[in-house]
């Protein structure tokens, strides 16, 4: 096998390992927790199906392949929640430490490739990478919602920071900022958010 | 909250059932057994990453959105495993019928979009529908391969009906199907295939 191809097969088997981290939310119908792979599959057809919302428009192919590779890095960081205040403080460098080992399994244009994609995507400083942020809070708020809040009562998650964090959305997508808002106050009526 | 959007939802929620479908495939490092929406997102990353093999140039996003929902009627129809010919015979009924209520969640225009690409796959009638089908054949085989064959060996498979299905990749990519090739080969001279 040529050099380049066989590169590029070692980095697919070594991302197989996504779909073994898990994340704080529960797949719909009160099911288990969901894994990274299975949040960035959803993410990325969502950003197909919503992309006529994105505030601005929206290279397609770029914001899903952004979707899908954006938690690559936690094969070895590990997935930290939204509003674990200690885990956030050295997510950057574990997850620096993570794309670097990873991300050079690939032949190195494409290594770059990705790693500027990653980076893009982690800074908000494109279209895409805006309106694939709204749906990394998107996806997870739906399935929450469905759920009755019940990852919101388990982590007694407070109105404030819930809102501080769905900020981002509003800089994806206006109008998937006013749905997230209307979730939101119907969750905090019911008690599911503090 | 608008209509259109009110159904883009369902359809969003609808499909995180695509995460509960067990495949015959089992994950890398001897692992469980993988679910469509993970097999989705590796096939959609394998796209990407491997575009440069295919046969004819493809549209990498509609490859990729291809690739992302080709399983969704497996929600409805359970997944039918490559090699049971009892299941295939009707598979056909059971996908059609799947397809037409899930599709049916989303406004007309994507309803229909989303069908035509579902369809277009089905019947490899484009480079970007025999590049996906490529994938869904390479994204398995590499797994499998990274666990010494153990799916084939559980299902005793036959070498005859292994090429025969194998043979989709090529019309996607002779250099992947080389590749595959060369897999088989190896598991064949390992006593992996019978």
């Amino acid at each position: 096998m040529e050099e380049r191809l066989k590169k590029q097969m070692e980095f697919a088997l070594e991302i197989d390992k996504e779909k073994n981290i898990l994340r704080q939310t529960h797949l719909s119908g009160f099911g288990r927790r969901e894994n990274d792979a299975e949040h960035a599959w959803h993410m990325a057809i969502m950003a197909y199906l919503l992309k006529e919302y994105a505030n601005e428009p929206v290279d397609i192919a770029k914001t899903m392949i952004m979707c899908l590779i954006h938690d690559v890095v936690e094969i070895d960081a590990g997935d930290t929640y939204a509003y674990d205040e200690e885990g956030l403080k050295d997510q950057k460098e574990r997850e620096d430490a993570a794309k670097e080992r990873i991300y050079s399994l690939l032949p190195d244009d494409q290594k770059e490739e990705l790693i500027a994609l990653f980076d893009e995507f982690e800074e908000g400083k494109s279209p895409e990478a805006r309106f694939a942020k709204a749906m990394d809070n998107l996806q997870p708020l739906m399935l929450n919602h469905s759920n009755n809040g019940g990852d919101w009562k388990e982590h007694k998650a407070k109105k404030e920071k819930i809102y501080k964090r769905q900020e981002r959305t509003k800089l994806g997508s206006e109008i998937l900022y006013q749905l997230t808002d209307q979730i939101l106050k119907e969750n905090i009526e019911k008690g599911n958010i503090e």
